[in-house]
């Protein structure tokens, strides 16, 4: 049976050593100090230990059950859930004005990592609302935000988002879902979306569903899609609970993971929406959302990691099997623990740096947006912009490699469901694909976030990563094991960008076929200055008399691994790039 | 519901364009015309098809059930494996002496191949049944082999092989099953046995189980294991069954894949036991069945993977979503297929180069298998006992990461199991883990492959790989685009080679901490030397007038794609390699 414990002390350095948050001039951070950050994170590790993560494997095994028109959930989820809600985690960064707590997002985001790491099925329930909350808190009417926010943030109402259908997915312009305008500023919603999480379930009162759907009459494909609120019951003017509404769950359906999560179909047959923002502008509304969505999944990519992880240093400090060559560690057992051989290492060694380096780039992703929502910088929320779909494709992609990676140090047992290691790789693999799959958050990296605002962006993070590097040289250690990996892999991803401007006026395909390797060294990239960062401030921490001389010179070691071992990756990403598009486009397609 | 054709065009292209069996002086050869090795593989590919294929999703579905110690296989497999029994495929690579054909074991793995795509958990009840077969045909007394080999060859009978304990798997020498001599020359076998596939099942007569056990008395740890043949039926002087042994099925495990194959914990119960091969060496005649099984295992990895992309192939061309940037192919259409995006076709591509370079690779071991066992050719044996556990790790690692790139075509469809991805991806994860999981594969070759005989065979596959260059360059596209990448490939192979001699002297560990990276990059260059030797041997057959241009001009433009986007990997393995083992040693066991 797995365990979890939350990272508390690597999620504080982050916080306070790494990005200094109490140091920041953004309103609320002045909140953050590290024993109220630390209070915080102990009590949600509590929970996630002790009331998640026993459910995650219940959920796995017994998945949801529709039986006439009704999801029953794992047993055990709504007693957590209850817990979850009554103990306020599901407020913590809402709006004060709605019931919230008014906690940056950034911490937020810490709590999420651990609620996911324990049981990623079960806190799409949540997550979900939030992003639905989020859409509606940015795009909503005061009436429609005093009507559905405040059951949102307790969660007694959840929330969903509804895109896909089951011919179109990506591209939402062959939308077939109609929206029929009533004349009482109601519209009739018709159609049926597919892949909707937490569509149906007996965990809250009501389901408020933000439905896309396109208005008769308006513009052809994406341009003529709207977004709506669909709840499931209707609510009377008095905020109470009105008659049922037309939407319906069809079927849910059976997944590779996260079988604790209802994935339902959605039948909506005359139901009742309320125009949410401006009609025929949906998509600009949906990606409030998606973008939080798409930080939500990178999380989940890393969360999974993590407590894979966990397990896997477990199993390899316990598990008996042949002997050090250096000469034997355990010389009074049969054999010495999995841990002494380097193969072994070089496997944890690897999903660790992974796992450090991918918090590290969630948190500071998170804190610009809180620079960007609470203090209006436009700059931060340039870069964010620029780095989400990075957060996205490159920490699930790995996330999913590394949680299969640590069942791998199980042997045999890694196969077999009972020792819970297959759960984190089958729940890791949905990362990597919902939320947009990651060749199209490639697409979007390349395709337009790489040229946004004349390319201002991109530039704006190479200076960032050119001043850190200047500003901390001096060290010759450091220097030689941060900061000259880092210039080598920047200067690679910088080569990349060039071979695009180059090459990709002539021919798109030729940046477009290199998409996907350029998120990955982007990735690396930021991993890499992640690590700079840390490495520094455990420097700084140990030069300051920091008693916990294991943990920071952990921090150094570790940052020293994934420079010397992951960021070479970057050179093999140019060099497929600047291959260019000849050999990916050369068959006709019926030669494949 | 996926889909399956066998590649059999391909497969006649490696065997005839490439390998050019029938001018090999190797005993068999000859008889492998083309047209003869075709009407096989045609006939193979239909059975594959129309009865294993569709018995896939059924079978991983039911998976197997086991009550009051019968273990009952999914609907339909009983009735498959007489038809595959009558059709004599279980027989084809067999002695002759025993009822086989006596085909070479070349045109066996081609075959397998084909079974393995089609139904891989189906397929492990014949290939474990081969295995055991080797063993006894290798080790066994001629009693021994004439009681047993008629009916394995014919797979009235099927085999196992019982290897691994709950608290040993890798580290044998902790075995504790014990053998027990009776004065008649038979044992009593009593131990536990976990993770044995088709180790109980209602397909066959009689299951012969190879079972490792220590003699008490013997010399401690692994120089005291031996093997015992050990019949779940014993068998009567005349042939006819006798009592049932003291042998039974514990439990069967619930796993991520392979739901189709019964995976069973056995109990030996003072069982009786015949010796087979010489007490205390139950591994030399273990390792019969191992490099055999591990050969198998490559295989399976790249068949889940070419049966993967085959289905994302035919998915790519249907499902229409979005538009080519340089102009709309479908114009008419609401959309334009998948397969128009430039990175869906990097993905394509990878899979398709992987899986052809694979099966070249693959063919041409079970080429040298056939030199060494037809004609002693010992230096064949020094090369495919070096690149064995290159088949096993490089194939299965790289077959499970195309497995899940295919299902990342099919985007949330993949991830539902009615598609059938996710089953490809789940059955392909665990031929990363048994016979040996890859860690061990890749201390297998530096710790003991490299260095064996000197150095001899490693020096072997270099000059090889060197006298090809120099006896096909010339052509001035073909040498930049095929052997300048292999050059540089074989050079990085070499550089990490001597950082081993070099390094591993003063530490063992700088060695070991590199083995998995060397895998891979030994891989990347045999994969490399295929291309090469494919892509010459297309150029051939159109300088020679081949009237089905498209498919030499495919194979040409698939290996450049290879050459250029996947041999750049093992300068990355090296920069890895070459950090030594520091940065993977450095941190105590209590600080992961």
């Amino acid at each position: 049976m797995p365990s979890y414990t939350a990272p508390v002390k690597d999620m504080q350095f982050v916080l306070h050593d790494v990005l200094k948050v109490t140091e920041q001039d953004v309103p609320g951070y002045n909140e953050l100090e590290a024993d109220f950050t630390s209070a915080i994170l102990e009590e949600a590790g509590k929970i996630s230990s002790e009331v998640l993560q026993p459910l995650n494997v219940v959920g796995d095994k017994e998945g949801c059950v529709l039986e006439n028109g009704v999801v029953r959930t794992p047993t055990g989820f709504k007693a957590a859930f209850d817990q979850v809600k009554e103990g306020g985690w599901t407020a913590l960064d809402c709006d004060p004005e709605y019931g919230g707590q008014g906690m940056p997002y950034v911490l937020g985001v810490a709590v999420g990592e651990q609620f996911t790491s324990a049981n990623m099925a079960f806190n799409m329930y949540q997550g979900l609302t939030h992003g639905a909350y989020s859409a509606i808190h940015a795009h909503g009417t005061d009436e429609q935000k005093s009507t559905y926010l405040p059951k949102m943030v307790s969660c007694d109402w959840t929330g969903t988002m509804n895109l896909t259908e089951p011919h179109c997915g990506t591209d939402l312009g062959l939308m077939r879902t109609k929206a029929a305008p009533q004349g009482d500023g109601t519209y009739k919603i018709t159609g049926q979306k597919i892949f909707i999480s937490a569509g149906e379930h007996d965990m809250s009162d009501n389901i408020i569903h933000l439905v896309l759907a396109k208005i008769e009459g308006g513009p052809e494909g994406i341009k003529g899609v709207s977004l709506f609120i669909v709840p499931k019951f209707l609510v009377n003017e008095d905020g109470s609970l009105g008659e049922r509404n037309g939407v319906a769950v069809g079927s849910i359906e059976e997944k590779m993971g996260i079988h604790g999560n209802s994935t339902c179909v959605m039948n909506y047959d005359g139901a009742t929406g309320y125009l949410l923002g401006t009609e025929h502008k949906g998509m600009r509304a949906m990606f409030t959302m998606m973008n939080e969505a798409r930080i939500g999944v990178g999380l989940q990519g890393y969360a999974q990691a993590e407590v894979a992880y966990q397990n896997a240093v477990i199993y390899a400090n316990d598990r008996l099997q042949g002997r050090d060559v250096t000469g034997a560690k355990n010389p009074d057992g049969p054999a010495d623990p999995l841990i002494v051989h380097p193969d072994i290492r070089r496997n944890l060694m690897d999903q660790k740096s992974f796992v450090e380096g991918a918090r590290a780039f969630t948190l500071w992703g998170a804190n610009m947006i809180d620079q960007h929502v609470r203090s209006d910088d436009e700059a931060a929320h340039g870069i964010v912009s620029l780095i989400t779909p990075v957060i996205k494709g490159f920490l699930t992609d790995k996330g999913f490699e590394y949680a299969t990676a640590a069942q791998q140090v199980y042997g045999g047992h890694g196969y077999i469901e009972e020792w819970g290691m297959s759960q984190f790789a089958r729940d890791a693999r949905i990362t990597q694909i919902y939320e947009g799959a990651n060749g199209v958050q490639a697409l979007d990296l390349v395709g337009r976030k790489l040229a946004q605002d004349g390319g201002k962006h991109v530039m704006a993070f190479f200076d960032l990563v050119k001043s850190f590097i200047k500003e901390n040289s001096g060290d010759e250690d450091y220097d030689k094991a941060f900061l000259e990996p880092l210039k080598a892999a920047s200067k690679d991803l910088q080569a990349a960008g060039m071979y695009f401007m180059q090459n990709g006026m002539k021919n798109p395909n030729n940046a477009l076929a290199g998409s996907y390797d350029f998120m990955h060294m982007f990735g690396h990239v930021c991993l890499g200055l992640m690590w700079a960062k840390m490495g520094k401030a455990a420097m700084v921490a140990l030069e300051g008399g920091a008693s916990d001389t294991a943990f920071y010179e952990t921090k150094i070691a570790t940052g020293k691994y994934y420079m010397a071992r992951q960021l070479p990756a970057t050179a093999m990403h140019l060099s497929r790039i600047e291959s260019g598009a000849d050999t990916v486009m050369a068959l006709d397609a019926a030669n494949f």
